[in-house]
């Protein structure tokens, strides 16, 4: 049994929350930055289910609110940015290709606010989870940040420019999820976006699925695998 | 520690070998049935590795020569197919189609020998896995053995029609692996046979290599418990 502790704290005004094993001896275990989904926040359902298997398993984890979303403010910018998406998307728009171009734009804001929780964590080694939104953001993350020493990342595309030059610059390996249903993202995008991954190791799981749907159980339990073989010492 | 028994036998004249765990208590473990790749045999490295693996996981694993292969004789007919479609390829023919129509015909001498074999050994709940012409034969043998609950399939195409058509007609659990940079089976057919299985449950896996180099070991992990979660009791 594991007593999972659950702390609220801020850097520099930007909410997060840590879990760590309230029972473990283990001083610093390696830290999973989970990247929550768009109109999710850093203790939605998805992210709890995720963070407790984490902390089960020998991590610690970290989800911090994305701009405009959990207990931060409505930031007006993002807000009248995401109502011209919506108006676009239901007039005919390239919805995939506008929503990456504002994650891309986000993630000028977010990498550097996870990067100073890090700092703020004194964070040793780290593996980055994300889809969708957490994709978006995740990949210029993963590819500015040193830490991050493996990634899962999926529901995301490379409609934009910028996603694809960060994947280029990514090393770490990489496990990525398609759903092999997105009505939201091409398929031909997430293999473009999965081509684009510079890591030497890089695994590509598609399930059948739409964007929304549940992933399957069993790719978190592959998951774990995944990040106990990189992050976790032999 | 696992004591592995290899007992050779043949069913028909169709020479195979079994792989069962001396030490276990287990009466009728689920059975793998394990397809060798072209140009290799019942217990080429590969198999064998694969093979031990399997037992030591609690199955029991079995392999049969393919026509042309290993103990088998020299079948005249195979042997003047194999040798124009070598000629077509060295000329610029479609040498994924021609193997893919090469495959489908073998299949139909294979897919009564391998029930053969199962018959033989009173198998009950089965496993395959199989990729390259271990693809190509089983999928027509998965899909007409209904004894196989659960299929690890893939470096393959779905250029033949008889393929697709017996892809649809599986309903098994598969995981479908790919060879991200495999020169042989275009990209567009692994993924077209993947889009075609008619199993509820399928993933796919990709993984950077061309088609003859080694599948990272991590997939024999996760093949591992993939049959262990669709073939073992609960």
């Amino acid at each position: 049994m594991h007593n999972i502790q659950e702390e609220h704290f801020a850097v520099d005004g930007v909410p997060a929350v840590l879990w760590t094993s309230a029972g473990s001896d283990a001083d610093r275990p390696p830290l999973i930055v989970i990247g929550h989904g768009g109109g999710q926040h850093k203790t939605a359902p998805g992210v709890l289910h995720r963070a407790h298997r984490f902390v089960s398993s020998g991590f610690a984890a970290v989800c911090v609110d994305v701009p405009n979303h959990g207990e931060r403010p409505t930031d007006e910018r993002y807000q009248s940015i995401a109502t011209e998406i919506q108006a676009a998307a239901s007039s005919g728009g390239d919805l995939a290709a506008l929503l990456a171009d504002f994650h891309a734009l986000v993630a000028e804001q977010t990498v550097a606010e996870w990067r100073a929780v890090l700092d703020h964590l004194d964070a040793g080694p780290v593996g980055y989870w994300g889809v969708s939104l957490g994709c978006g953001l995740g990949v210029p993350f993963v590819a500015a940040e040193p830490r991050v020493r493996a990634a899962v990342l999926g529901l995301g595309g490379a409609s934009a420019a910028a996603t694809l030059d960060a994947a280029a610059r990514i090393a770490a390996p990489v496990e990525f999820l398609i759903q092999w249903d997105d009505e939201r993202v091409p398929r031909e995008q997430s293999l473009a976006l999965f081509d684009a991954f510079g890591s030497t190791e890089k695994t590509l799981h598609a399930n059948p699925g739409r964007h929304a749907d549940r992933l399957p159980e069993h790719e978190l339990d592959s998951t774990v695998r995944f990040f106990t073989r990189h992050l976790m010492p032999h």
